[in-house]
């Protein structure tokens, strides 16, 4: 019942060893040592992964799941693969590390809907010539790479949690230690160190991060076409100005779709491009897929102020900024749909994607306690993720922006796309002569933590970890809303994802409402709050087209960051800067 | 003699502090306490620095230098200042680091030299809503800030070197080791920590390190304006492509001067984005002023393909890659003196500046032996260097890009910009909405490492080694060209800075000079090197003005990378080759 990929599965050094790799010369990894390198407590492993040498003999037991990769394949392939040598600047592609794709499509060709800035983008003469670095016995005198010699660091440390026990008191106590040495590659001792993170990378990110993200999409999304890739960024709000850049031009007249209440920061990416953005219509699954067609159907140039027919859909598919909103599974084959239809090219944005939750039923509880969850296993949380756009994507279509902010840490400033080679490949001619790739310390960190000491297990009880914190916040948040808010004014929807909640305030109950105007009123209450003590966003920020007059008004609070007690607090006054407001005594 | 400014330095609380600092409830690190944090071995403070404490004592014994800011001035000033509290994601503008620049003009104003798509750009509304954070016990629902609760690192530890002990041997044995907590803050034990470097910040940078950036370029340049900050990059090639979109407009026919020989990446930048470049003749000092005076005072704007008379130039006045030219102090003045005339802003990328060396008198040897630097101390080095462009420009018309590629770790992914603050705010506002900032690995471990560790003078002195090390490694690829290369076509100059060292083969002298142009010769020689197991740069690769015929023939060689050994090795293979190709027998 498993799939058959696993007996013909490639080895990355098979396919073609990266130029510069000094492969045949480089330090020989045994797999023993390797798994030892992962330092991975054996109890952790019971319920869904097997090592490579007992995967065979689990396979009948696990559930039959004809197009997913599990982590057991991964584990083989690698095994089968064996050790990865990628040293200074090493060229590498995330094909290197996908399953064979046989059988699956091409992604159709986008040419068409490339701005000329990207269509005339060239390779970089200098990282091209990295090519000759394979010969054996080469002496180069090329590249202007510092020595490693000369990097101030001769080791870095950290202490991380120790799966699965993820907690912060935990950690100080029980946390693991995982020294990174600057020449641990040439002393056998890893696959990455200092002496490579540190120097100048390709831009696309080095060979090690690249495999763990290429792996870890494959188990969550498994494009459905052959040709993908994946590619590090430097977050996504970069690799969005990226996009934007590659598939938008002024002089075109070019126009992007997004949810009528939209990320602000994507906005304002947006507009000094001269990039102009228009939205749709939204229920509490998000963008509606009939508003979608009726807008593209209906497009009038003029009416549009000389905007032409959008063919680029922005969408944060799971717990959309700002509303929370979150497309299921049938919503995201609709909205596909109709960008076949109208031929859009659509970016998606999934910073929240793992912060999926269990429907909320009232009072701060959920359907499912913390513990039951714990039950689940690694196989029944990815069983319950919504599918992906991306896991949709016959056509090759889609950008999906992945990052690692919401997730492990805002500051490594790390994320990836994935898309079809075409996109991924003029992506990456940019981040060459822009960013080149994400900083050495940030990958060798992530490197460390998520693929050598936790492995895809780890990290994805991990994510198993975070989206239970993040549910009780939600409850919290829920339960302070259901306390202190005048529900006569006041509604909302129970995020199913994210860490935001969207407060819709009826304007038309304000005393006020026929002498001033909505954002006359959603100030007034905004300062209120401020002078009481709590700081909310405005719904007018989040507004796709601002130079129209909303029709309704909103607040939005975030659950991620303040204490369960200041949140409670926080609501309360918002509570009363609402009634104050509202004048209701 | 020393300068009043001592007198009436600033505490950058005092200037009014950042919002969201928490100040007044910040931890109040007493100064003892600070200074301890610092690790410095009192032993190597010799010669240059005092503590803040006796500074008044030392100062008759330093020499005048009325212009120049000092460690001492800088230590004193952070004494009075009391230590720095800035929170998660605090603002912060290097204007609050600086002297007062009373008496200094202020810069003049670019509106006319501004691309369409910087002059629209407004802030982002979320970070604005950050002012409110100030506020006393108020709570944020506002800003999608992950809690620190869930950054997976309790802790980075690092091992570094100890000044003056700079080799890696030494730092194996004795090296300093560096813990960073994660709620250091907090715990009144350090001014920057995990729980804040790894959220969300500014864009501009934290802090912590803008301060660091600020004196040191304050030390270094002394910016004769008053309005000049400094903001931090993720390296200076994203810190061009800034720039140049911020400058330069495809619609406007906008056109980039730069030497007639330019660093390729820059070129490769610059041409997808429309903007069009043209080249100025150079000698052994780089850009002739006179060259770049005639160009523009005859700029023809449909001989040169419709490209409107440039308005910007971009040079690299230190160790110029490739032809390893460093231009003179009366070179800079004639260049910028040029630039005033013609109304042109410079963008001066200057990542080898430290990087000057001593004259070389010829058979592997310079003027002064590694000992003899090391006596000169710190001032004699500040003093020696030559003055950069940002030093002399009243006008507020450069742009200076430094980063900590070359001369920390090229991994840092890190560097800054300085410039007038109309410029740097233009240029913040581009980076909220693209790469939001450097990497927070990197911040905090380089603020740690050269602040909190090093200080000035430790960085000063490694600066120093560094160079020394340079020198080394220039003197021995120009012996080994000595020994190894046909002199009667093979000529050079001894670069004094930098990484470069560019070779020009005389074509002229070839046998199939009249039948091959030079580009198939250069090609020829290239393959030969190869093949004998050499790489070096085509000089052909550099030039700015590709479309057309190159009159001369150069290669380049790095003395950065490769070992004395190969790198003797490496000249000797290039030398067969010409032998080969030139057929020398």
């Amino acid at each position: 019942m498993r799939r058959s990929v696993r007996a013909v599965v490639a080895s990355p050094l098979s396919r073609g060893a990266a130029p510069g790799t000094g492969t045949g010369t480089g330090p020989a990894l045994t797999l023993n040592h390797h798994l030892r390198l992962r330092r991975r407590p054996a109890a952790w492993f019971h319920s869904t992964t097997a090592t490579a040498n007992t995967a065979g003999d689990r396979s009948e037991a696990a559930p039959s799941r004809p197009d997913v990769v599990t982590i057991a394949d991964i584990e083989e392939r690698r095994a089968k693969a064996g050790p990865l040598v990628a040293m200074t600047a090493a060229y590498s592609d995330s094909d290197m590390f996908k399953a064979p794709t046989t059988g699956k499509p091409k992604a159709k060709r986008w040419n068409h809907h490339l701005s000329s800035e990207s269509t005339v983008r060239e390779p970089c003469v200098l990282k091209q010539a990295a090519k000759h670095l394979k010969n054996p016995g080469l002496i180069s005198l090329g590249g202007g790479l510092p020595c490693a010699e000369y990097f101030p660091f001769e080791s870095l440390s950290m202490r991380v949690p120790n799966p699965p026990a993820f907690s912060e008191a935990a950690t100080r106590t029980d946390g693991i230690d995982v020294r990174i040495g600057k020449y641990d590659v040439a002393e056998a001792a890893a696959e990455y160190d200092l002496s490579i993170a540190l120097n100048y990378g390709q831009a696309n990110g080095s060979a090690q991060l690249t495999r763990f993200v290429t792996e870890h999409t494959e188990m969550i999304c498994n494009p459905p076409y052959a040709d993908w890739r994946a590619c590090l960024t430097v977050g996504s709000t970069a690799a969005l100005e990226q996009a934007l850049r590659m598939l938008c031009e002024r002089e075109r007249g070019d126009a992007v779709l997004t949810e009528e209440y939209s990320f602000s920061t994507a906005l304002e990416t947006a507009a000094p491009l001269g990039v102009k953005v228009f939205g749709v219509k939204m229920d509490k699954e998000g963008m509606l897929p009939g508003d979608l067609d009726a807008v593209l159907a209906g497009w009038d140039v003029r009416a549009r102020g000389g905007a032409r027919k959008p063919h680029v859909l922005y969408t944060v598919p799971s717990g959309q900024n700002p509303t929370g909103a979150t497309q299921g599974k049938e919503r995201r084959r609709e909205i596909y749909e109709v960008a076949r239809k109208h031929d859009l090219y659509i970016i998606e944005d999934e910073p929240y994607y793992f912060l999926q939750m269990e429907p909320y039923y009232g009072e701060g509880k959920t359907k499912m306690g913390k513990e039951k969850k714990e039950e689940e296993g690694v196989d029944g949380f990815l069983r319950g993720l919504i599918p992906s756009l991306l896991s949709m994507d016959v056509d090759g279509r889609v950008l999906r922006m992945d990052s690692f902010s919401k997730v492990v840490v805002p500051g490594s400033r790390l994320g990836w796309i994935t898309a079809s080679e075409q996109m991924v490949e003029r992506f990456i001619r940019h981040a060459e002569v822009c960013n080149q790739g994400p900083s050495g310390f940030s990958q060798v960190i992530l490197h460390k933590l998520l693929d050598e000491t936790w492995g895809h297990e780890g990290y994805i009880r991990w994510l198993m970890y975070l989206r239970a914190e993040y549910t009780k916040r939600r409850d919290v948040i829920l339960a302070a809303c259901e306390a202190h808010l005048p529900r006569e004014v006041v509604s909302w929807n129970p995020p199913a994802a994210g860490m935001f909640h969207w407060l819709k305030v009826d304007h038309t109950l304000h005393l006020d409402a026929g002498t001033r105007s909505i954002l006359e009123i959603e100030e007034d209450i905004f300062d209120r709050c401020i002078a009481k003590g709590v700081l909310v966003g405005r719904g007018s920020w989040f507004r796709a087209e601002k130079d129209t007059d909303p029709t309704e008004m909103f607040f939005r609070a975030t659950f991620a960051a303040a204490t369960p007690e200041n949140m409670t607090e926080a609501i309360r006054r918002f509570g009363l800067a609402i009634r104050e407001s509202y004048r209701m005594g």
